[in-house]
This record gives structure tokens, C-alpha cells and sequence, in this order.
């Protein structure tokens, strides 16, 4: 059996050929069009056809696609019902890419096709409860339970980036205070790295990756310069450890997991980050019998929404 | 169809009659006993046999019996693995109470059958996605997802009062900081009131209640002050409101439920406590389209447990 994926981003749409086993044959990047609900879904259909093409392959003898949005889908019309990245509003997108391409379409959330990915195919293959969380420009991520997806009443779960873990804290672009994703994902990695240097401009190592200028500071270049051993970037990296690591036990308590799967951008090589945040759990009492080793890195990278497109079909 | 419920908990055991609408027709309490497992055991036998002869009901003639306990519950093997209030560690049940009354028996936590209760019987009649959460001495609750309650790997999901909000907060007794029990259960309740009357010992309404004596503070005190319109009363609640919104609000963007339901005692006459979550919540961006009425409070009070029992027989 194969089957085509289409994730379509914020930044880029990928399209994707794989097989029932969540391995993938071709795929193809391009810009996702932003101008306009019609320009995006012409330019997902151009870039299906292109990989149709380059693949040989007869859309028709597909088994299936799978389509994953960044936004609060309706899984029953087929629609995406809200997406804050993309000019999506109450727009229907599986009748007609069903038409397009004489297969059956499915329409999903991201974040929850990535988990669907790593459950079926990587990180938590075989487990029935997981929880997965992405930590890169956002914290997004997906549960599953007793085996299946949890999409909520309308299709909105998963926000794990907006909890509050600490609600005093920073604000948030939610516009909350002290959301995990307002401590933990990249930017906020980055700010407290930059306060760090601001208070302290002796020329370290982290200073000398900005060029000199906090303000050039990422989130990447603090993670590189922990890896690197610079001790300020070490200090912000731990304490981000700490921050996952309050967020994986709110979780835990709350879905009780076989393994929580930590992936996105923040975790690329971030060996350093996993066992702070390995470490900080081990000093957090749980409710339920979690390990901290079962806190695991994600296995398929940005390619864990292609793979789920396959399981998808396995699902419904 | 006549089920029978025995909910145990770390005061009382109940017992009860229900029929297949969660219509209790006949009720008893008595003391758990805690000296040991036996003993807890053979005093459940003990009560459920006096509930049917007063009921002058056959056991063998039920369609069956439902055991809810205040622990990590497996209910493959109908066992309690563990209960922090309870003499229960691996302890089989089911079988036991199967073999003395000739009845099926399931074997449930007591907050997953309170929320089966009321998402069966009571405040969430009909909704397949319901968060519950029962506030008292403790903070417990449940999920419902998808119309199936979310237990987790071990059985030990649903633990929201053990889910930190407040990362530099007071210390919980579970051994973490800021947990949404150690901001708004009824100790914490006290505590805030306590520190209060201790800083301004004016003889206000509330000070009078405690006698003079801001020690014997309680949770219900505080309550009772609040709706008869004293200031300080009033501040504390007002604050424990926004607690449990922001605990609110952390569950909606996980789970997106329907619903939201507040039981337990500390909710309970708490027109006023309800008014202010709701306040809070308004004032809170969510992920998903919930609305700050969708906070119900519980229709079933202690009795949820009990008409749960007759949901459990559905749901396997």
C-alpha cells in the first residue's frame, strides 16, 4: 500500500510518497503561498502534482492522503476551521483535493499527525499512551490515548505550549502569563540568554557567536554554545531543562504516558537539553510509577507528519 | 436492569442500589475500615451485604457491581495497585467480591467513576469530551475523551491537582512547588485566610467565625464568610478563583473539553467561587473556542461515584 502526504507550514508545504510502514520514497519542499486561502491550496495541489510526477506515480492508485494543517481542524467536514499561521478560516480542503487527485483524503492537525508519526513508526512505536511535545519557534504537541489521537471537542488539543507552569511569569504572545511556550521554546531560550549577556558583556563564547551584539542572540546559538561548553549557555540551557521538565510532569499527571517524546527544532542534538531535563524529573515526585528515562528524543525529525499521513489511514 | 456501587474511600465506604439511569434507590455509609487490607475488605463484604438485605435485594439477580477506590487502579486484573490513603498495595478485588455475591464486578478509580457519574447522569449529560474536577481536602478529577474515560498507561491519569501552575509557588505535599492543589484546595484555602487574619487581627466577621483563634481557620469558614459578604473572605476566594481558572485554562488547551465540571465540597454552596472562575477565565485567551459558562458545577455532589458505577457496565 502507498500513500501521499502533504504537511502544509507556517513556511514550507513538504508532499511526501511512503508506504504503509511510515517509510518514505520521495518528498519534495516548497514555500508555502501565503497570500490568500486559494493561492495555498493551489500551490499544495501544484506541489502534489509535481511529486505525482516525479515519482511516476497514478494518484488514483493511492490508498490514501494525508493532508496535516497548523491549525484546529474538523475532521468530520473535512475542514480547517482556524490556523493562526495561514490564511485558513472555515475552509474545506478534503472534497476537494479528493476530487483533484481521485483518492481518499484526510485532513488532520500537524502536531497530531507528527505524534501519529513517532507512535506508529518511531519514538513510541507500539505504546497506546504517549505524549509528544515539539519545542522549536512554538511548543506544540499531541497525545495519544488508549491508542488513539485526542482531538478534543473541536479539534483544538494538544496546546501543550500554553499551559501555565509558572503564573507569575513572563507573558506570553497568548497572552497569558508563564506558558511553557513562553519559557521554553526558542525565542524565550534566546531572551534569557540575551539578558544574561546584557548584565555580563565580558566577551565569552556565546558573545562572540552574536558577533558581539546580544540582540543578535537565537536560540540555536545558546544551544550551540552550551554544547560547546560555555558556561552562561549552560546555565540557560539547564534551566530550560528545568521548565520541560515541569511541563513533561504536569503531563504526566495528567495522561499518565508510557514515554512523553520531546522533537522539534530546541532538540535537534540536544543531547545536553534531554538530560537536564532527564535530571530535573528525577527530582520531581510523580503520581504515576514514570521513569525519567522514558522521557525519549523524537526519531523521525521534521518528516514524523509524513510518516503519519500512512497511519492516519490506519486509524479511522 | 439493578446494579450495585461500593465506593471506597478513606473515611467512609458507600453502598448503594442504582438502577441503569444512575437512579440511586438506596443508600448506605459506613466507616472504612483502615487496619488492613483484610480488614477493609471484609468490611466492604460486610456493608454491601447489609445494603442487600435491607434492599431485600439477590445479588445474583444484578446485573452488576461496581467498586470505585481512591487509588491506581488496574483494571485488567481488577486490581489496586496502589492508594495513598488506603492499606491497598496489589491487592485483587474484583475476583473476590465476584465469588461472595455471583455478580460481575468492575474495579475503578473513584474519581474516574464520579466523572463517569456525572457525564453519565448529571452536569455532562451527552458530551463525549468532559474534564471533571472534583475540589476538597485535595484536588482530584477525570477525563472523558472521545466518550471513553482516560485512565493512562498505569491507571494513573487524571491527578489535576498535581499539576504545577505556579513554578516558584508553595510547596505541595507531593513533594513540588505550586501545585494547583497547594493553591486551591481547602488547606491552602485556610492558609491564605490564616496569614491574613494574622497580619490585620481586627475582629471581622471571619475572625469572630474562627472564634478569636485564626489557627482553627477552615476552608469552609472562608466559604461561609465570603458569601455573607466579608472583605477578606471575599479576596481569598477571589484569588482561588483564578487558580482554578488558570487550572481551567491549562486543561482547555490540552484537552478541549465540552465541558468542564467543578465538584467536591470546597465547590460546593460556592455560587460565589464559580462566579469568579468564570470572571477569571473570561479574561483568559484560550486555544480552543471554549466559553467561561462551559464551567458547570457537578449535579451528582458525593453521590457521583455511586451512579457512575451503573456507567462502568456500559463502557466495557
Amino acid at each position: 500500500m502507498l500513500y501521499a502526504a502533504c504537511d502544509i507550514g507556517g513556511t514550507n508545504t513538504q508532499a511526501a510518497l511512503i508506504d504503509n510502514q511510515g517509510k518514505i520514497s520521495l518528498s519534495i519542499k516548497r514555500p508555502t503561498r501565503q497570500e490568500s486561502a486559494k493561492a495555498l491550496l493551489d500551490g499544495a495541489e501544484r506541489i502534489l502534482a509535481e511529486l505525482f510526477e516525479t515519482g511516476g506515480t497514478d494518484p488514483a492508485g493511492l490508498s490514501g492522503l494525508g493532508v496535516g494543517v497548523a491549525g484546529v481542524i474538523d475532521a468530520v467536514t473535512g475542514s480547517v476551521i482556524y490556523a493562526p499561521n495561514l490564511p485558513l478560516k472555515n475552509i474545506q480542503v478534503t472534497a476537494r483535493l479528493a476530487k483533484r487527485f481521485g483518492v481518499p483524503v484526510i485532513l488532520e492537525n500537524d502536531s497530531t499527525m507528527a505524534m501519529l508519526g513517532e507512535t506508529s513508526f518511531g519514538a513510541g512505536k507500539g505504546a497506546k499512551n504517549i505524549a509528544m511535545m515539539t519545542i522549536g519557534t512554538g511548543i506544540g504537541g499531541g497525545f495519544l490515548c488508549d491508542g488513539k489521537p485526542v482531538r478534543g471537542a473541536r479539534g483544538a488539543a494538544g496546546e501543550i505550549g500554553h499551559m501555565v507552569i509558572d503564573i507569575n511569569g513572563p507573558k506570553c504572545r497568548c497572552g497569558r502569563q508563564g506558558c511553557l511556550e513562553a519559557l521554553a521554546a526558542g525565542p524565550a531560550i534566546a531572551a534569557r540568554a540575551r539578558a544574561i549577556l546584557i548584565k555580563t558583556p565580558e566577551p565569552g563564547y556565546l558573545m562572540r557567536l552574536t558577533g558581539g551584539d546580544p540582540k543578535k542572540i537565537t536560540g540555536e546559538m545558546v544551544a550551540k554554545a552550551a554544547a560547546d561548553g560555555d558556561p552562561a549557555a549552560i546555565r540557560v540551557m539547564e534551566e530550560t531543562g528545568r521548565f520541560i521538565a515541569a511541563g513533561c510532569a504536569n503531563i504526566i499527571n495528567l495522561f499518565d504516558p508510557q514515554k512523553v517524546i520531546l522533537g522539534g527544532g530546541v532538540m535537534e542534538g540536544g543531547e545536553l537539553l534531554l538530560a537536564s531535563v532527564r535530571r530535573a524529573l528525577k527530582e520531581t515526585r510523580l503520581t504515576s510509577a514514570f521513569k525519567a528515562d522514558d522521557i525519549v528524543p523524537a526519531a523521525l525529525g521534521n518528516q514524523a507528519g509524513l510518516a503519519g499521513a500512512a497511519a492516519l489511514f490506519g486509524q479511522r
